[in-house]
């Protein structure tokens, strides 16, 4: 160890586990934990240790196996098996259990076929084979053809081009070719984009039908060796995946705004905004080969190519298709597991932790690995309620059903009880698949320390250093010379921002609740994504053989779940929302410059006909419209805003140190105004064009679906030119972060 | 056109270039050119006209045509008769011509095996198969097969290594696995650095032999389709080449520092320290992709991937295999043609444009284009001078010999003549293979303003722009806002400083003589590079079908000839030169405190066991050596020197701005001294450890091998942490910078 990092808390904290009190407690100092005295940091760290040593990895295991035995997705016979399963263990450990049931559109296939018609035929095989060593892999008559969800019907033949990834961008560089789509099929590989964005824009521009397939550049064989020797995707293999247009809302398509029960209003399927507007499927490389190699044209940029043994052109033609879609459009019930442990002193205070139950296929890893981590979870803290252990407040464990569709169970559960939720949810706590690796955190920054604090208390499984000292090292050898100083300088690691694509979607962006996702990977094999080899089989060759990165999560997310639940005050901190939101406002502001610097350069070389010029021989290069200078923007009230959110952040932090100490009704007042903080972030009209995301400093991306976009009213608007909207956004972020430092400092208030 | 751009010096031209004096000539500024008064100009410009109008393309493809019909490789019969046919030529143009001979050593293979042992058998091919429509592919018997000139003899037979490019950062990416190629058998891709880079730092890391391949996703077919159908490499298709250590001396290995005349005095073979340490040899694709496929081992990093159908993985092992090379080691004669043609007035005044002659195979566009490109503008300005033209300087046109082994004809012949040289020479014009695209420009920074009036002074032949706008109109729509704006704000378009790669070597970094390297390129098909595919049906298909930018290559350098032939006053200028170095300057002072800060982080990171706790699962992470902190440097000297350098050059410049008009004597006395400017660069002593580059500003890297270090002393002693040596290196640039800086005063002093 360097000398900075001689002092390390960890190193007291692994002597605790072993023997508590530590035999030098006495020497050191009591290691912080955030909402606690030093009583009840004593209290809590041995509760915690009783809880890890209930934790049991055979448990998941066997759990996974059961529960991916057979395909349960939504709607399905194995999916409600599942449910009920998981309901029954619950209510043997103790908790309070309920299926909610709401019945939600989904769409499943009738007639998926995709046939090159010229310059020669080829009929795609559009069919994940049964491999070797995998016992459900030949599961075919119980599992989901290879398609995405929300896709129209359609009958298209045109011809094709290829479109990269699918993004603005793409398209930007099919139009200085003069290319497009308009009435042709477009085929975009899968990758820098949620999928569900690649249908959305190639509809924008005209495209008639849209393909989706895995390029082996990405989880396939440029990764490593195909399944079954390796984990990584083969050639048949298919990434099934919604492609609703859950930037405008997730969800039940039909059901915005309002949980999807049987009685609720529903739009009729028509007018469904979320269906995509042009048929698209998914499928393999195998079934992308010949389709790539019938196209000629222009060859590719470089950027474009993936790592198919082929020259990439964009087309359009000679290659010819035609894609046939028909689906059955129907309503299905989605089964949410629900199980509450009450509060003993805050009832009406809830920690809400959640994974989703549902898979494409059999999930062994997508959502099994995090579902069963969560049960087990819940299982040690039943263990400990049966022993006498009564949480301060109310646990509420959940498992979602369609997830996969949309995030149909948590966005129409929230939507149901957005009442009850808005009053007294103190946080969501979010996992998914999980896998060996890092631990990825990610969530709300008033929560920051918070976490820190966990991952500095966890052991990794197979290194002997906590997860954050894990974390740190990984940032300490890579080439990222901030990440890099930051890990050295022992600091604390930075949440990422929440975009979406997991269930924390309704609590955080729609009802403005504090929320973490949670969950460890980087060093699975992961080329099984929403494919049938998403198998238990491949799970423990590939993913966490012996799942001792399942009981890292059950550890991480289950000191999530008790601290909230026993803090003596809320352990949310202001200093590094405020630094956090800082730099998006240095960034929002650095983004405008770089767009009027950009807009200004290009206009002058399309005067210059610079884009004409440099086209290559027998090549067309078609200049951009010139667009509108940028104007100069008025920051001032974002950076005021700012102000008074360090300001705020600094009286609030300077207080709840010792806050935990301060009298119970000053902690209830406290609780009460820190419960609604995240609440401030938001606003009843939501974000332009889609009132749905009600936050104002995290969102999806309109155009990338699960990357984030923060300050998100400000910078889509920046990013969009629609230059007219960005003051106005810029005053509507200032007052949700006024309103921000105004709840802060009510807490602040009720302390003194 | 937009306002900055307006008043365009090319629309001026062009308006010249259709009748001169133009119409509006009264009411327009005359358009400077360096080195010549108001007079001088126009007459220069008169001329230049008139050999335009000389140029013909059809003598291009002719002469092609024949030079390329059969191999011509060094000591080859089809050499020598392009030797002699050349100097055929040139003495009809009213050339003195003669044939200087040099006796070089040269291998050539005897035996080329390479098996693969085990999992399975495979013996490679090694043959590049003839292909349909190209007339010479077929000429077996006299092409040289494929391999790698100055390879040692070898018989192999060990575990195979994937080692990416080969370069020392792949070294430290196999150390931190644990990986150890000492007794292994290394095979890299081609790219990422100059051939001859990967034997070397193979043989330093103890391998035993190294095979180079050529990667698809270079210049094969994720670049385009291949041969015959494109213009790409094909499956078979192999890239020969020198791998002698030219980063020490080029030229022939037996001789450094002096002529290989016949009577020169030679190392003994054993001893000639720039023949490869291991046996070396390149192959195709398709010969390496049953190898790669044989590896097992940690999957390879995905910046070490390439584009063919497999996983990449390091080895070692399982793969064996066993590589067998012998070569005839064998003195040929290097046939140079030097075409002179004696200055009126100045005839101890040299300007001397090469390209050379010989090639790999058929050589079309390698280098037959450059070289039918000189022998027009020579044959043009020999047609002028049988109408009365005299340049006032003297002429020296050369077609080299041997270039391909490691620029054998031009270094002996440097060698051969540096006294005269150093005496003599002016500049030296250099030119390559040329394609069509972009014009490239590199060279001496004193030469950078009038490469910029030479470019803007011709026109595109495909753009109805100037060579130097369409370089602006790339930039304009590239991604590099620092070009971009330059190109918008109509700036000086920057010379790339010179590595190596091609004959200009010898007389920059050697003798320090001011140099230019120039030709077009960048939309040719390229995938034919030192193979049998560089042929003339290839050329003429994917290159430059009708020789347009062949003759603007011609317009370019035979302006770049003519300007310097005729100036009135040398046109070296001083800006741009000290703009330059003082960015080389700003770059090596960030170099160490880049090193600073990476390598105290680094230590710290292994302090910390970083390495060791970032290990995936079944693969070690073994930490680099802790290296000593680097020490701060004193790079004031080289400040210090800058400022001296800046303070001349204002002088200069400003002093010829009206040169041109001063009295023939003072002239004389300024020419005198910028002849010898670039020379104040060198020091006799040379680089460390590798005294025969002799110039103190521009070096190819000791590790790069083509790719150019700038300020080499000093560069190379941080990055390779000779620490002790970079202040001593700081001195010596300071040194010849200072030494510039007084010759360039002594120029201005003449015209005072």
């Amino acid at each position: 160890m360097s000398r900075a990092r001689a002092p390390r808390p960890l190193i007291l904290l692994f002597a605790a586990l072993v023997a508590w009190p530590p035999p030098l407690a006495g020497a050191a100092e009591p290691v912080p934990l955030s909402g606690f005295s030093t009583a009840g940091a004593d209290q809590q760290r041995a509760l915690e240790a009783r809880y890890d040593g209930l934790l049991k990895a055979e448990n998941l295991r066997a759990w996974m196996q059961r529960m991916s035995s057979r395909p349960h997705h939504l709607g399905s016979p194995g999916g409600k098996a599942n449910a009920e399963f998981a309901r029954d263990q619950f209510r043997a450990w103790g908790y309070d259990v309920r299926i909610d049931e709401y019945q939600v559109l989904f769409p499943t296939p009738r007639l998926r076929r995709v046939e090159l018609l010229a310059p020669q035929r080829f009929v795609a095989k559009l069919q994940e084979p049964a491999v070797a060593g995998d016992a459900t892999s030949g599961q075919h008559v119980l599992q989901l053809p290879t398609y995405n969800a929300y896709s129209i019907d359609g009958d298209v033949t045109a011809e094709l081009v290829y479109v990269n990834r699918g993004i603005p961008a793409d398209y930007e560089e099919l139009a200085r070719r003069g290319i497009d789509v308009r009435g042709k099929v477009v085929i975009a590989r899968y990758g820098g984009s949620w999928r569900g964005i690649k249908p959305k824009v190639a509809a924008e521009h005209g495209a008639l039908a849209c393909l989706i397939y895995t390029d082996p550049d990405g989880d396939g064989y440029s990764a490593g060796e195909e399944y079954p020797k390796g984990g990584y995707r083969p050639q048949d293999g298919v990434q099934r995946g919604s492609v609703a247009d859950m930037p405008l809302y997730p969800g039940d398509p039909l059901t915005p705004g309002v949980g999807a029960t049987a009685d609720a209003r529903r739009l009729p399927r028509e007018q469904a905004p979320t269906l995509t507007k042009i048929p698209v499927l998914p499928i393999s490389w195998a079934d992308a080969k010949p389709l790539l190699a019938a196209l000629a044209g222009p060859v590719a940029p470089a950027s474009w190519r993936g790592a198919l043994p082929l020259t990439y052109h964009i087309g359009p033609g000679p290659a010819k298709v035609r894609v046939q879609l028909a689906f059955d459009w129907k309503l299905v019930p989605a089964y949410d597991v629900i199980a509450t442990m009450p509060g003993a002193e805050r009832p009406d205070e809830w920690i809400v932790r959640g994974n989703h139950r549902d898979a494409w296929v059999n999930g062994a890893a997508d959502p099994v690995s995090g579902a069963v981590a969560l049960m087990e979870e819940a299982r040690a803290i039943g263990e400990l309620a049966q022993a006498g252990f009564r949480p301060k407040r109310t646990l509420v464990y959940a498992l979602w059903d369609g997830e996969e569709q949309g995030l149909l169970g948590s966005v129409e559960w929230a939507e149901h009880h957005a009442e009850e939720l808005r009053a007294k949810a103190v946080a969501y706590i979010n996992s998914d698949s999980n896998s060996r690796g890092a631990l990825g955190i990610g969530g709300s920054h008033t929560l920051q320390r918070f976490v820190n604090e966990i991952a500095r208390d966890v052991p990794d499984p197979k290194h002997a250093v906590s997860v954050a000292d894990r974390m740190r090292a990984f940032d300490m050898v890579g080439s990222e010379p901030g990440d890099r100083q930051r890990a050295l300088d022992g600091a604390d690691l930075p949440l990422e921002a929440l975009g979406s694509g997991s269930d924390y979607t309704p609590f955080l962006q729609h009802l403005g609740i504090a929320s973490l996702n949670l969950g460890f990977g980087g060093e699975g094999h992961y080329g099984q994504y929403h494919s049938i080899y998403d198998s238990f089989d491949h799970y423990v060759r590939f993913m966490d053989p012996d799942f001792a990165y399942g009981i890292a999560l059950a550890k991480v997310a289950g000191r999530a779940t008790l601290r909230l639940a026993q803090a003596e005050l809320l352990p949310f901190q202001g200093q590094a929302f405020a630094d956090t939101v800082a730099g998006y406002v240095d960034e929002v502001e650095a983004l405008a410059v770089r767009q009027r610097r950009d807009t200004a350069a290009r206009n002058r070389a399309i005067a210059a006909g610079a884009f004409a010029t440099t086209a290559p021989p027998d090549e067309p290069r078609v200049a951009p419209t010139p667009q509108p200078e940028l104007p100069h923007f008025n920051f001032a009230p974002l950076r005021n805003a700012l102000e008074r959110v360090r300001a705020a952040a600094r009286a609030w932090d300077h207080a709840s140190a010792r806050g935990a100490a301060a009298a119970p009704e000053a902690r209830a007042l406290a609780d009460a105004a820190l419960r609604q903080l995240e609440r401030a972030l938001t606003r009843d009209e939501g974000l332009p064009g889609r009132p749905w995301f009600r936050h104002h400093v995290y969102a999806p991306g309109f155009y990338t679906g699960y990357g984030v976009k923060t300050l998100p009213g400000v910078r889509e608007a920046i990013e969009e030119r629609r230059d007219a909207e960005v003051e106005r956004e810029v005053v509507r972020a200032a007052e949700v972060l006024e309103a921000f430092a105004a709840r802060l400092d009510a807490a602040t208030r009720a302390l003194e």
